[in-house]
């Protein structure tokens, strides 16, 4: 067996495919403002997954879309062959944050292509051992399962507006993953619980063996089997546009997961401080604009730096 | 020289002195409540650094207080010389937490003989090397500071109404204490900042060389010289009534620095967590009645669960 061939099978090995958004996001901060920015959950996961295991994205653009935007993911490695362009606008978000960067305010969502979005999974991503289900409908989350037959290490993300409106196809879901990323405000909302400790226990009863609950500036905690582990933010001096960190985060997560090729409990806590280091970078700048840059050797030096801002002795009495 | 004496010299050099309230509490919380309940800053501050150091409480309670309630604390080693029972009523405090249990919705205030408050050390308060001004007035704890004449380790804490009403005589304050511990939104006011990390450092530029921000559910940050370190909350299964929490940290933390006798980063970090994992047995009963109950061996298996909360591995690429 040639070289060659022993790397395409790890490569295979370590294949993470996604399906999520690709979208034009207009952005309001209380620092500045962008138009026609490139966002979208797709975008933010694979520009981070890829800089540590070989990435498939399945998504829709519309014919607005200037293609050439991607190019800094297809030289990251990432397969873009599932991303259709189809007849019509790309789907649109305008959001705006306050003061207080914590939560976005919607403006405008034009979903546009992404309304008729029907993913289909090709071989190449029905044979990738790992799959992230971004935020989008449960119902396409769900159509996404059905194609995926043999065993493998499924994780999603949801929002406020499903669980409000689609809980129960949501309910299907959760069922079958085997790993949540969500959001505390979520977390709360789905568990109908306030306290984040018992609400995360309740949404792993409905499925997931693995909850990973996202505190935003307050970082982000894990309920693997009956084991919590807490990670704080990276702390950011200026926080320039928050949008996309979420993503990032779990493309760092779902990356670190399939780099290692299996997931146990060292993993998935690598791979949340992977996905904190990794946020930290995104909010820097608006849009993908710190991704698009970033290397692994500046993710390694910060993600150095999160051991020695977490350290502390045992205690001596 | 005997045994005896050199444990009472060990003691003195250990010896933290703290300045505060003791209060009647009313408090109600989705879960409970509790009428002419113990309260107040030293009363917490007292009751975690107890359980680690000689502790020296200077106070004042009205007439209406019965003295047998501050017992446990005498068991616990506290001395209560300091504490002034003065003719009128005890300062009393009525508050309500919401579902969101971080912030406490205050109903009423009486200060009552705490407004004629004026904090006389005696000898033993002014050997003593270690000192805490608790939250009272800015004016009060510059009359503490005018009595204390040689060099000690002096911390403080505040709140949004003396950064409002007497921000002059708070920055006298804080030229002159070597480290504060204060809420995260009051940093932010303090520092017309929003956000934390460069909000603790502009506080810092104020004065005290170590700035701890207590982020309630969230945990804490340091930031210590040019170093930061970031503490996650310990995750409370049901959180029964916050009131006391910023309290019991601060004697954590306190009692944690005069027990080694001596200041440094990994002392700091150690009373860090110290604090957070005492406050999170305040807050799973009201008042000080987890408190009153609390064994070091408790503490230690706690503080030890928090190193496996919060350990990660090296990134292996």
């Amino acid at each position: 067996m040639s070289t060659g061939s022993t790397q395409s099978n790890l490569a295979s090995k370590q294949a993470l495919t996604v399906v999520g958004s690709i979208a034009i996001d207009a952005i309001k901060t209380p620092f500045g403002e962008i138009n026609e920015g490139l966002g979208g959950s797709a975008t933010f996961f694979s520009a981070a997954a890829g800089l540590l295991c070989p990435v498939h994205v399945v998504a829709v653009l519309g014919e607005d879309f200037d293609l050439q935007d991607l190019a800094f993911l297809r030289e990251r490695g990432v397969n873009l062959d599932g991303v259709e362009q189809r007849p019509g606008k790309t789907f649109r978000w305008k959001g705006a944050y306050g003061q207080d960067m914590n939560e976005a305010q919607t403006l405008a969502t034009e979903l546009n292509v992404f309304q008729d979005f029907n993913p289909k999974l090709a071989q190449h991503h029905l044979n990738s051992p790992f799959l992230f289900l971004a935020n989008i409908q449960p119902q396409l989350q769900l159509a996404v399962l059905e194609q995926v037959k043999e065993a493998r290490f499924v994780a999603a993300d949801t929002m406020n507006l499903w669980i409000n409106t689609a809980r129960e196809t949501l309910l299907e879901v959760l069922a079958r993953v085997d790993l949540l990323v969500i959001n505390e405000t979520e977390t709360r909302l789905l568990a109908d619980e306030s306290n984040t400790v018992q609400a995360a226990k309740i949404v792993q009863s409905l499925g997931p063996k693995t909850v990973i609950v996202k505190r935003g500036e307050f970082g982000s905690l894990m309920l693997d089997g009956d084991t919590f582990f807490m990670a704080p933010a990276y702390p950011v001096n200026q926080v320039l546009d928050p949008t996309g960190a979420g993503d990032t985060f779990a493309g760092g997560l779902m990356g670190t997961i399939a780099r290692a090729g299996h997931v146990d409990a060292e993993v998935l806590r690598r791979g949340i401080i992977t996905g904190t280091t990794l946020a930290s970078f995104t909010v820097e700048r608006f849009s993908v604009e710190r991704l698009k840059t970033l290397t692994l050797d500046e993710v390694q030096q910060r993600y150095a730096h999160m051991q020695a801002l977490t350290h502390f002795p045992p205690l001596a009495l």
